[in-house]
């Protein structure tokens, strides 16, 4: 039997939205208040959706205690922190929701076990957010 | 690389559930306090979902200040409006949610790009929602 | 001892602010979208706060479910109703989150026993609410 | 058309997470705190999530008062009651949140008409929650 | 100038209103389903408000890290236990939700510095909830 | 008769809580991850909460679209935006939450008619909030 595990954890992060290759103009036309030079920030939401069997013997999919470590372990390097400045993948990335997402994911896939399927939500404000699920 | 963004935004309306060709202890027993001939109304809370590429231009699926803004100009014609009396899709038609969802994704569905999928999440109270993918 | 039970309620109702006395220029320029002549809908959070002892047989300031069932009571006159066309005192009275706050206040002051204080807080939208204590 | 409509329902139960063949040590180091042998407990959230074609005489997938019905018939034997001792199916599972819902569909399943899917999400805490789509 | 800050914790635990000086069916009739034998659980909300002075060095009124800790220094006798069997405050005290947040405010008072006003909101479920201010 | 209305608007910013007077390991055990040198940042929730006589002619203490631009034109200078660079109260005084809310309350109690009682909640995360009533 197959179910989703849901585990939610919350980071506050510093960002802007803004390509060096285009000027002010063009960054304010696409990316709005969001490229504004001295950052804005947001609480995200993260909520992280693990599939698989469910294990006779715990009663789990996954240990929560376990897979919550997981996440903390990741959001560490992005919780109260500068994406721009602080993240590594973010040097050559917009650090857009959607990239955020796809970022946060490839962390957590590495510690995941391979035999989970996994999904992540985030949520930039709560009227904004992103799915996604390794391509 | 695929990613679902979600936008949210709310109105608020006026409906009843009736058929005329009904009578009153039939639709009393069907819709219950739904049919109130005087109207009742809700809060209803719409999120679009968007599914497609990430643009590695913008680091967006879909620029949610433009998907906000179509989301809009859809629901200035439900917000603060009685969905029987005023939607022409509701002369004929129950103004259920789900007969709502699948309206409202009609309309969107000819705003939003067709290289995107669809799905919308339509709340009429916090207990009762519909999601709709457009069949 | 004494400290405050709270119970929240929530019920759907359509409305309409509208000035018979007033012009449609003048309505509109004060009330906006709200007076809409076909109604629009909320639904509405009501949330009952009692203050009074704590009785040392029950642990209670005021058992709950009697206060459910007294707001229920009051409640099944505003539920999926229209406020203007349903209700009494809305005849004379614009159905303003105030108003509709003072006419809940009045009528739960009557079921509530006169040595508890009360006061109500309205939610009519996620960002419009409204307190009221009896004056 | 098919549309998804989904419902929500609250209910409070106690329960433990223990296994009486693995000694405290074993069951503190897998299920830590939810193993305290006096019980703890939760407000589970209950969302049911019925797919099928919108009945185009009701404008609904399901009558959703009928189905509130179907959720509480099952509920009533699960809220404001011992998980563990109380629940015949967890004699011999653990009540995790996976089991739990494995439990609640299965007893979903029974009363839902064979043509609908189901599927139910299921959240023990703000934080930790559960989909289950049988098997 | 005087400002509250609020901070919110969560706990999960078991607990039983019921007065072994009355027999059950008058247990039943004022506790209801409460009273069930076995126990059942929730999830609290713990609410802690702290009013004072702004400090103009920190521009706190109080670190919240600091009452953070001062919380969970409390809530960790009370979370993922059983209230009836579990807190001594509760062998001769039933423990409602009124009688819970009394017996967490005395232990928060003794904690937070006399200098502040401390007022608590104890919330059981998401319709019930009590706030105590120390008499 | 007197009520309170509420209106919530939402913004986003960047801040640093750091004092350049003290070295950075005082600032670190003071002020913890919230003094990161590149900045993190929030969305905060405003609750603005203005008390006054129902005007018998529109039903309302205050026209709610009124109040709500008003807030809008305070929070253009916040939302999107670094306190600490940005905002000219903030050259001098550190951005936590409580000092936000002096300076907001500040900011709308200009704007705000002298008859109406003033008070704001400031909402920093899901778990830190302020309330200030202007002294």
């Amino acid at each position: 039997m197959k179910a989703t595990v849901i585990r939610r954890e919350r980071f506050s992060a510093a960002h802007r939205l803004y390509r060096p290759d285009w000027d002010d103009e063009k960054n304010m036309q696409v990316f709005g208040k969001c490229s504004w030079k001295n950052y804005h920030g947001h609480n995200y939401l993260l909520e992280v959706r693990v599939t698989g069997e469910i294990d006779p013997e715990t009663g789990f999919v996954m240990n929560l205690s376990e897979l919550k470590e997981m996440i903390r372990s990741v959001l560490q390097e992005f919780d109260h922190k500068n994406l721009n400045l602080d993240v590594p993948e973010f040097r050559e990335l917009l650090p857009s929701t959607e990239n955020l997402a796809v970022v946060l994911w490839n962390r957590l896939r590495n510690l995941i076990p391979a035999k989970f399927d996994l999904e992540i939500y985030l949520e930039e404000t709560d009227k904004n957010a992103v799915v996604y699920r390794g391509k």
